[in-house]
């Protein structure tokens, strides 16, 4: 008989075959849940311990054989038994070798249902830390970088077509608001994921005084969930934040589309170190920019896990259904995945390095057009009517074959007498820009206001970040 | 020459043609956006006045043109021009029919790209608070409803087979706590949504002195955009709404699946009303709880909306691009499914017939197995063993081919000389409810409690709804 | 008393209410499907008339009257009352309005649940029907373009980074492929979609003798369903033409993204013509390719039916559930996207200006990098070496700051004595491409074969198409 | 230097860092492609041997070696070294520490590209006929039980209500027909799947006189690509192997949720073999049906898989992108997913307890309604008007409050003349099965053929099957 039959078996005559355990068994990766879970344990022992079902030395050899548990799957000396079907079946077993009888009393009142639920919050609390510090890493990054370089005038692109005149830092800053908004949202899932289901039991609640406020204090848990039915079958905080990282996928996929298209031979405006390229076994020359591309790519196995759980999830009746089960896998790759990438990213954007001259180079005098509308919007024009002359202008210059800052003053008056010789002074694109000085500009000055407010938001951790990781 | 090449066709020769219109124009569907499309201009041409660039009387009749427009949307007399692409195109074609040359001032420094992100924003704020409402009617109609069955126990399931009793009231408050959780996510994605992107221009800024935070507070916005590059482009606040609504709609479609099951006759434990069945075409007897199906179905149109979403914005790179008016189809289809889900839900709620009979009839002993496991422990025995000695007894009573609670006391004492003769007091299922009274728990009180809470989130409006709707 | 709850309200006592119609109804979106429903009425009232169920009389006048409907449908005259609740109650009430009695009649034996899935099934293979053709017209415009440009070298990609040189014809050919296959897909599935499921009833089949092999034959279907339970809740066919269509617009969001990047200034490969454009209204020279940035965009809205219809088809018991009524919109969504974008996108290939002057001035030597290890392969040195010591020649060309075509040959004898004078001829891209001769290489050979063959795969339409489109 | 740099490092100065290599590596999950990576590879020397790229005793070599490195995977003896990014760099490294120099050759004229794109068509096509066995096997469980049933009458049911009765075969033959279409599909997908893209190099094919069509032949192709730039980015394989194991997964997961409804109390149609359950850790009397569940439940990681790779392909522009190395984690876990969990449900089927009292008692004579119906059809009556008055009988004896099969003949005459004493022979389930005797009705000869039907199909697998495995 198997420990899970153990835990469960008494009322059975067999035991399971062996490929249903493939099917059932999710000790191969819960597993990774053994920490949260001894934690969850040693805090309910305490809680066993203070309404008397637990004595005072039954209670410190119970916690002590959960630190040894702990202890062995730190040093990875942890054996699994064939019998160990999920986490907490292997912990309760290797505890009840560890110190015999007491380990029996552990489960009273306690149900892997809201065990479970515990140890997944706990996990993902932990998650949330985590990826959040990295994500102020790769913010931390973007700032860095964007003070670094505070007067690169580039094309900025509307459908990747050049559109206006742009500051390069006020282009990286983009990213950092879409990693703000990231980071509230994984905040914001933080508050519904810290409340503690212990105490829950399998479905009805605990028949015994638990201190559930205590119990929840004590796992560091803001508060305590407020039905014992949703408690258990609850899995938004897996979908929320699934959602949270698709989105940060999003974000991380456009930054990596556009360095991307940025470092081809088409565009050369900036160059990967070669830590972030590789290169091919059958070209010599190719340097890709595999790092990017695994990124913009991986967004498809977030997407996936988000849809996964909802689709499990959709049409389960009331109450814990084993389907539940797939709560953890997508989660853990998706966790893996923001951990891999997000420092990878932050380093890429640190050691990026910043062609000014070929972003100059590349400028069309075109994307003046919307300034010399404006130029006669400030003569009396009304807009619409000097974008179609300017529209004119544009189609001058293709009939003439030559960039619109050359055509002739002739050819302007041709089609506007409000046109003046100063005309000419629109193209110059440092101005263009400078123009743009309202909030959320791309005026030097308004992106200066950006880059304050950003470091403001990161406070101290941003200086810190940069000393140690941008040195 | 069509509306949409007036606005930006200065610099071609030829026409889009006739199927490129089909693929192009968004304005048979982004009409819905001409109220806010409205509003928007309406604030933004106060701020062209501002700033001198509309006189006051070319201000004057602008904002008397563009009410007139409101009003043909809103008593279905506007008139649609072939070449209306969309809703932004339309509102200035009208209105330039309407008020001639100032019209064409409108636009000044300000692109439909910052337009339309404006546009949607409003409609998205006008839509959670909507919804946010119908979600607090859909509360209401719980907690009311529970408050109205107070001690009627039935089966709490869970792999959907009878594990332990509950209450009906304790049961229906389940999903009290799962629809406030989505009433807090839809608040914060509020947060993010109520962020005026207006004086972005097309990507860069504007060049224009206008005073964005006294645009954002004329349409209600909280806060100002930080950068404009992102501010044109982001449409997170879409996905989180649509993250937001499909975990709302995983809920409902556990109420529903729920609900199917235990309007069928194997379970027969509630009626619905009459209003929200239909029958068949061919099987005359049929009382299909459609309503219910539906709702749950449409969790399939709400993820694919999510996932199209998703789908569209990957790997999108900086700066607008066309791809983005796919972002409104989807939402829009959400909000108007949640609109017709939520009162009929909470309708079909109120009007919910509760058979208590049945629910008693339905209950096996066996759910009161995990008692007499915690009869056991009571008598010192450790859990895990009492758990053993359960199953046996269980066994027993299927070797015997009756239910556990008529099993003469000799059966138990073999099993256990622990057991006693108050054994079988443990078979009351109000008694096991009642035990499970720390908070969170199914005893009476502990859901008068859970009750209590909902209604101080509901506040006033709990009461109203109630006096109002369930009368 | 509505015409829904006179085919099904017998046992009702009230009326379903408002809110309740419009979560319900479903005729505002299946009436497309009104032509197909009369078609299989028509010959469903064959078939009873066949076992005497109908006299001839009443056989004539549901045949006359289902005819009548049809017109009414397709001349726009046909006026929905408020009561059809779907497209079969609209059409069975306005046939009892037209001929009375025998209209009764025409249900006999007969469900909605058969009845909407014949109908859905004879819309799919219409659907597949117009789409492979429109499929045929878009491989046909791109053998023709390919065959027009059968000697452009341009620059070949892998990691959006040059790679080898390559036709352009073979580039656009390897389109061709790719819709082949999404051809056979629509036809695997269309053997699937083309069986009969009239005369399975609700669930469990007729009890009157209908010649089901009679009837499907009458309605050009391939075979009968072989299982009546089955047959009323089988939507494979919709998930599967779903699943070709994501497929399909796969292959259309890329070509769409490779040629956006084509057509911007940095690679100035290509040129659209003016009719897949539009402008901007706020930037005057703008020329974007919203037909292309619609094209890939759309792909979310078609990867999010198919989730859409997947969802929720999880987890639905036996028998039809009225969850399958969301089997329509996003189906109907998805062939109406395609069949606008297969001709615009075929349109948009037979217009497109390829710039060969820029697609040579782009290439870099480094892109003969192969060729070289190649060309000291043939000189005896294992491929492994050869490709490390040209891997030298590409950092030695870095170092000096040129390409390596122009390194004078001391420095490759520096790093291989192998090196000859006449090392400089691997540097010839027409060369490099034709030695690419074997089955599916770029030589212009086997470049020459794919055309054929892909032309004998069209056979007689390509060309009509071709004199008929392309002219 | 590592062996990924050795492959393509030569113009590389320094190594990838430590994070990138996880980002990067995918050695730990590709490593199951080592069986068809050495097939490949060995098919290839062969070829390069044909054209006297390798001499007799190098190729010699090279086939002793590659076999000698798949000797050391099948027996878990192949040590990785840190530098092995992917399976063909461990298998290209271990085959240069076996025999040296000669393996140098073995990459002549091919690419990673067109090596992966070959290794995973053999593992697909692999994994596709191992799936097809194990489908067919489901498929002839399914057959033998429903034969070994042949007359049980139950309930069938419509809206998860009763609707009217069937064959217990008839409902277990429905699966049956919808996995002879997955098993189609996968046939399909094959189709699409073995042609072979070896010798298309990076992208613009082999310059090499490479024989494709006897390396097709050689590794079990049935065709060659037509198109190497098509060929080495070509996943549509994937994405269609994982759109037909959706399908799958849907009819798996329908099959579940409607054992899962008939093994609880509420119905008790069918009992689970121990085997396919699990107890509960709290609750001593659950028998849970967790097989069930997570067959169920795992729709959602296959589902989710399928959007994984639709979202990564998604506007990928032409050539070999580095994101494709994502096509394989999902791939895998969908293969592994249907491998488990096919034989499980065959062998539940298999052992099914099918409880035909219980299926009797639950039988209303309300599901004879329809039968009611036919009945006053065959006395002249219009169908539609039928109904309407059998529904007034539903509501007589709702009324009444008894079964309408026990009221008195009176009332059936009050509601119409044309009901005679013989009314009451309509409610003998038997009889109403016995007259859906047409093509796919429920009658036990209509039943018989669609077994007969099926053996066929099986051919003689189905009987060694079910020898085999059913005994």
């Amino acid at each position: 008989m198997t420990a899970g039959t153990k835990l469960w078996g008494g009322r059975f005559a067999t035991a399971p075959d062996s490929r249903m355990r493939v099917l059932n068994d999710s000790f191969p990766y819960d597993r990774r849940l053994a920490f949260v879970d001894v934690r969850g344990s040693i805090a309910y022992a305490g809680s066993l311990f203070d309404i008397g079902l637990l004595t005072s030395s039954e209670h410190a050899e119970i916690v002590a054989g959960l630190e040894k548990v702990a202890e062995e799957f730190a040093s990875a000396t942890f054996e699994p038994a064939l019998e160990d079907e999920d986490i907490h079946t292997a912990v309760e077993r290797r505890l009840t070798e560890l110190i015999g009888a007491p380990a029996g009393k552990l489960h009273t009142g306690r149900s892997r249902n809201d065990q479970v639920a515990t140890d997944l919050r706990l996990y993902v609390l932990e998650a949330i830390d985590a990826l959040s510090d990295q994500l102020r890493g790769l913010q931390s990054a973007v700032v860095t970088k964007a003070e670094g370089h505070p007067n690169v005038v580039m094309p900025g692109y509307t459908h990747m077509q050049q559109a206006q005149p742009i500051l390069f830092s006020h282009w990286l800053m983009s990213f950092f608001w879409k990693f703000e908004r990231d980071h509230g949202r994984l905040q914001d899932a933080r508050k519904r994921t810290a409340i503690s289901p212990l105490g829950s039991g399998a479905l009805s609640g605990t028949p015994f005084p638990i201190d559930r406020e205590a119990l929840a204090k004590a796992l560091e848990f803001d508060d305590t969930s407020e039905n014992s039915l949703d408690a258990v079958e609850d899995r938004d905080f897996v979908v929320e934040f699934l959602a949270a990282a698709s989105l940060l996928q999003v974000h991380l996929s456009a930054l990596a589309e556009t360095l991307i298209l940025w470092v081809s031979a088409a565009y050369s405006f900036v160059r990967l170190d070669e830590a972030h390229c590789t290169g091919s076994s059958l070209m010599p020359q190719k340097r890709n920019p595999d790092a990017l591309e695994l990124v913009r790519g991986k967004t498809g196995r977030v997407f996936g896990h988000l849809t996964g759980i909802l689709t499990t999830l959709k049409g389960l009746p009331s109450g814990y259904n084993k389907d539940l089960q797939e709560d953890k896998e997508g989660l853990f790759d998706v966790v893996d995945t923001l951990s891999i990438e997000l420092p990878i990213v932050a380093d890429l954007v640190r050691k990026l390095k910043v062609n000014a001259a070929n972003m100059a180079a590349a400028r069309d005098s075109a994307m003046l057009a919307t300034d010399l509308a404006d130029y006669l919007v400030k003569k009396g024009i009304p807009f619409r009517e000097a974008h179609r002359l300017v529209g004119s202008i544009i189609r001058a210059g293709e009939t003439a074959g030559c960039p619109i800052d050359v055509l002739p003053i002739e050819t302007y008056q041709r089609i506007h007498s409000a046109f003046d010789a100063d005309v000419y002074s629109v193209f110059d694109s440092h101005q263009a820009v400078g123009r743009r000085a309202t909030k959320g500009g791309t005026a030097p000055e308004a992106v200066d206001r950006q880059i304050r407010n950003a470091k403001s938001l990161l406070g101290s951790q941003a200086s810190e970040c940069c000393l140690q990781e941008d040195g």
